[in-house]
């Protein structure tokens, strides 16, 4: 079973956009045991996409199609695909119905030039897009598929994870089974090189890395006849893995650091304030995404200026005048008031230069200090963080969320 | 003049890594007027990249590998294309001498399966490695180039800018210059509506919409012999889209509606704070993530609870019993109290239903009010967002942002 992927757009040729759905989706077919040998891009153009339409079938039998679903004349991705295959489009009712809805929803009446993102070959499996306008669709003729996904990547990866998926699963025998287990505060190279003797010894199942926002997961692959072979497959190196990285490996599957801190917080009813100068109000937004985090988080402060620091959170004058508001001590002082000021269990502070500017020999660009109060003790850590202005105050938020995790695993023993 | 990119990789088929090096190739190519139809990815295949090399060189003038440089049996891509133009390899002797001066430097040994990497055909111009070992080639033939780069970006970017794009440019006589112009509150099916008459009858220079992260840009492209040609091209259509959009067309470039309204307040010293409820940081982390922004940014509260939001911003307890916390009442007191409490010019605040419970028939997921206080003057916004809990703070963030902007540019009137 062999599959291509198209990428359409002409953005994409100007190099506009990066193109992460090609990459997406190569991960999940290789993850369903399905050969992939081409990746083509091509413009906005029919000419050209019919040509590599007709190249790629006649090579494979799966091609994936992303981009060009949108309502503008640009947009011709399925329009040229019906014509490949000889499908006419006809208006999908319920399609247009869905479209209506939503764009009620948003306050909006659909243009006419929305109304073509609602036809489909009467023969066209349809794809419910549940993350934007354009539903894709599944097209197949004597032996070969085309599959029309939408170009934004929250919507072709929906699409894809909760339609497509389980339409391809049905084509081979084999069950792929994989699952993630999740890498904090180690980096890939590292990753890689405690776990060389695995990656050079594998077979089924199969151990792959990757490095994505300041994490690693690592992908365990098993082929079997069934789901419960494949599990027993990937097992053993799960538990492997598990000894080997310890508390690095902070969870399975699809999750994030953010995520296993509320839930430990919510779960252990710890109430929390969060202070922050430099990481601006992104460690409050990262515990808000959690749905249920009222139960426990009482406020947050983004205290940017030393006024804000002593007024609302009681930080001394002398601590700012002599060890400045980048230090442990501010920062110890700032966790310990905030938890103080809403009588939390809780209280955490980010203080540092996020750059570009502010930076000097001493107390150089990058330099973060956290306070952790806990239930009465508060501690410190410094850390210099690698990155621009946005990337550094996103490690910060990610590693105090680390931190705290680490502080409340260690505290329950 | 036209090119194609061919990533050799079979790594980048199983989705191992994300192909940057394809989109900066596109990104220089396209601004040196080089014009661009088709990408394709192959894996470390002989057979396959020589068949992909053949289809390139029969469509275009130019193809640009890049990866399989490399020292292991894997690494094949110099080799096929010197092997496609019939060029015999031999040892470069210079190429030899750096890489072992390089080793050396590393306290390292080249190793046997090094030193192919510094044989090449003797028709090359061979481009040398600055952050690397492998030295690339550009390799031409009756009027057809092989241009080979290595993989690793750090390597390949280096050598295609003090290397690379000297060569090319002696070949083309065009340039291409674009203007990108920033839409804001309007969807990309409504703005191409409204400029359908400008995109049927473009020729040069040409027009395109892109929609990405709750906004829609607009490109312009024109091509000429001189940047101050392609330029006057550009600025009769420019000066159209900017009639025809007003207000929503907030920026041109590369730029971002929290840069454009953060540099707003600083340059006009208007103090703000920011008080927060469902977006939970969000908005004054895009604040704070200008640079300079200390200057005016007093401080941002996050006030999740009802209590924090009485004890903190003065809210009054009748307003959050009688309407609730999600109505343009208490946006109103959120937004003046915060204000009040920094004695701030502005006082933005946000308050709703993220999401996904917690909505009603009256009040439903996606609701959010937003309170804006200038002066001594106080209004609410009322919207209702479409998405998850995630996209519905996303887009709230963005539109509080953009409805202060516009509160600003009617003030200055």
């Amino acid at each position: 079973m062999k599959a291509e992927i198209i990428t359409v757009g002409t953005e994409i040729l100007l190099g506009d956009i990066l193109n992460t759905n090609c990459r997406y989706l190569s991960r999940e077919l290789a993850a369903m045991g399905i050969e992939m040998y081409y990746q083509i891009t091509v413009g906005d153009n029919e000419e050209r996409l019919l040509k590599t339409l007709e190249e790629s079938l006649n090579r494979s039998d799966i091609v994936i199609c992303t981009g060009g679903l949108g309502p503008t004349e640009d947009d011709i991705t399925k329009e040229v695909c019906a014509k490949y295959f000889g499908y006419e489009l006809e208006l999908h009712k319920p399609s247009l119905d869905a479209m209506i809805e939503r764009f009620k929803h948003m306050n909006r009446v659909p243009t006419k030039n929305n109304e073509k993102q609602a036809y489909f070959p009467k023969e066209a499996y349809i794809l419910k897009n549940d993350n934007g306008t354009a539903p894709g669709c599944i097209m197949e003729k004597e032996g070969k598929m085309i599959v029309v996904l939408p170009g934004p990547p929250r919507e072709m990866e929906s699409m894809f994870e909760n339609y497509v998926k389980p339409y391809l699963s049905k084509l081979t025998d084999d069950v792929i089974e994989s699952e993630v287990l999740r890498i904090i505060g180690v980096g890939e190279s590292k990753v890689e090189n405690d776990i060389l003797d695995i990656i050079d010894s594998q077979t089924n199942p199969t151990i792959a890395t990757y490095a994505k926002g300041y994490e690693c997961t690592l992908r365990i692959t098993a082929k079997a006849k069934s789901v419960e072979e494949a599990k027993e497959l990937i097992k053993p190196m799960s538990d492997e893995m598990k000894r080997r990285f310890g508390q690095s490996l902070y969870a399975t599957g699809e999750t994030s650091i953010e995520e296993v801190v509320s839930k430990m917080l919510v779960e252990n009813n710890l109430k929390i304030a969060v202070a922050e100068s430099c990481t601006g109000g992104m460690v409050s937004a990262s515990l808000i995404n959690y749905p249920g985090i009222s139960s426990v988080f009482m406020e947050g402060c983004v205290t940017y200026s030393n006024e804000a620091k002593m007024k609302s959170l009681g930080v001394k004058k002398e601590t700012l005048d002599v060890y400045g508001a980048v230090s442990d001590k501010c920062a110890k002082e700032m966790a310990s008031g905030v938890a103080a000021r809403y009588n939390t269990n809780i209280g955490i502070a980010t203080t540092g230069i996020a750059g570009p500017d502010g930076g000097t020999d001493e107390k150089p660009v990058g330099l973060v200090y956290f306070g952790i109060y806990i239930n009465g003790k508060v501690i410190s850590k410094k850390y210099v963080f690698n990155g621009d202005r946005q990337g550094v105050r996103e490690r910060a938020t990610r590693t105090i969320l680390n931190d705290l995790r680490l502080e409340l695993l260690n505290m329950e023993k």
